[in-house]
């Protein structure tokens, strides 16, 4: 990917506030190793895949997608996506602390009747949701920000979203933060295109991710993959099954690995036993990982 | 769990009409190796944590849950109530194939300008809704059927839920199938309470499930129990991890295991080694399996 004069835009899941554009905003694709100065412009998209899609087809250079969530699990739509999507490839990877606001126009908690936001985060304050606003409908929504203009005006409805949203919307904050475990935080993964030899080309780093199907249902199957890692020392921080969608039963692993300290990048050693017990490999990247939830709190850019 | 003179109440997620309601009047929990009469009477609840609850709280003696779809995957709020609750067992496992309908009283499809269902049923049609229906705005609902009252009066608006909902309702069907995948099908558990001696009283069968947290995140750890599985010859069906909510990057997992032929249990052997493994285990029962995707359609009660 060369570097070029002016920063190429980032394809986000929008509109404006979420956390994903927050996570954009920090990112910093073409120097994965430094800390984004924020200067790449930014594309809201309606969807997870819709992001990524943009970059598989040319259309955006960079897109920064949601990949986890330390309460409420992975993002199925982006693993889905990165396994079905041709030439794609993870460039870094960025840990934000999550802190849900309830924010609208109410005079008083006992005033709302509805609730909105993105299915993870209504998950993620179920709990507060259920003690401090029992009468509330809890609708789900695209992304977090996307009911936002609705409470302009309705005073009956709130959304969770995060402060930057409410600060950029001028909303009221109700309450903050909501979320049930304090320890809230969401991995993303900055993405691009791949080149030809993929596990040379990604910027290399502490992790490594990579996706494999098995060719057959059999006692120990998932074991010999497994067994390749552990031989080699790599740890693996996450293994997510997902089903393949071709029949019941048949699935694909979606593993990452912390790199060996001295080796950045997984060893052909490893990718050849792969590709011996695999059905198929796609390798994602070798990446940096930015985790801002350990660094008290992070300033907001604007 | 003793046999009443009279079938008792199962919960299901509802409103009427949900695949879940059409699981649980074809579930047998008292005999599950018997086909069902569907002579339960069914309790809706409004989501799946609530009927898991009325069950580990006594004020249901069954409940049944969707737990994994072929397309979609697993059901992370199942999962996580089954790990979070205590003394609850599974008694039997159901699968239904899904045959999605488009429902409501719009004239032509043109005319249908918002699709409402559930988030997983909205996923499994999203290439036929993106061809058929682009206009259309998707609205994610808590259950197929909460939003089948609304397209009663409004022709704008549109529902994805089962054949069996649109002749409850007496909505006409617009299109159906209108699932991406063909053999799209759900997995579903019916849940009782367990018995102090778990692995004794669930009723065997051809699979165990399970789940364990591991007390270290080291090379090889997640290793250790699948080598169990693996010598002692036991097919795992499937691994799904879930985040554990106590720190990022420390997960369950959840393991379905096929039981030997002649073994309806899993051996005290390996629940001794796994005991030796797990920082926490959590044995979830030993049960058959009805597949009904497999007979060539399912006559659908009342």
């Amino acid at each position: 990917m060369a570097l070029t004069s002016s920063p190429a835009p980032v394809a986000f899941l929008g509109p404006a506030g979420t956390y994903t554009e927050l996570a954009a905003l920090l990112a910093c694709p073409e120097q994965p190793h430094l800390h984004s100065q924020g200067s790449h412009p930014l594309v809201p998209y309606p969807t997870i895949i819709a992001c990524l899609e943009a970059v598989a087809t040319g259309q955006q250079e960079w897109a920064v997608v949601p990949v986890e969530n330390s309460v409420e699990g992975g993002v199925s739509m982006t693993l889905d996506a990165l396994w079905q999507l041709e030439g794609l490839q993870i460039y870094q990877a960025l840990i934000l602390p999550i802190r849900h606001a309830l924010m609208g126009r109410a005079k008083a908690l006992e005033q709302i009747e509805q609730v909105y936001s993105h299915p993870q985060a209504l998950a993620q304050c179920q709990v507060w949701l259920g003690s401090h606003l029992p009468q509330a409908t809890l609708i789900p929504t695209r992304s977090t920000t996307e009911e936002l203009d609705r409470v302009q005006t309705q005073p009956m409805a709130a959304v969770i979203a995060s402060e930057r949203a409410a600060a950029l919307y001028k909303l009221p904050i109700l309450a903050c933060p909501i979320n049930d475990h304090p320890d809230n935080c969401t991995r993303f993964w900055v993405i691009g295109r791949s080149q030809p030899k993929a596990d040379l080309a990604s910027p290399g780093g502490s992790h490594t991710s990579l996706a494999f199907s098995l060719p057959e249902n059999v006692p120990g199957a998932l074991l010999k993959p497994l067994q390749v890692f552990a031989e080699q020392g790599l740890n693996m921080s996450r293994i997510e099954s997902r089903p393949t969608k071709k029949s019941a039963g048949t699935y694909v692993f979606f593993v990452d690995l912390e790199n060996a300290p001295d080796q950045p990048y997984l060893s052909p050693k490893v990718i050849a036993a792969l590709e011996q017990i695999a059905e198929t490999l796609k390798l994602l990247g070798s990446y940096p990982v930015h985790d801002l939830s350990k660094q008290g709190g992070i300033a907001f850019p604007n």
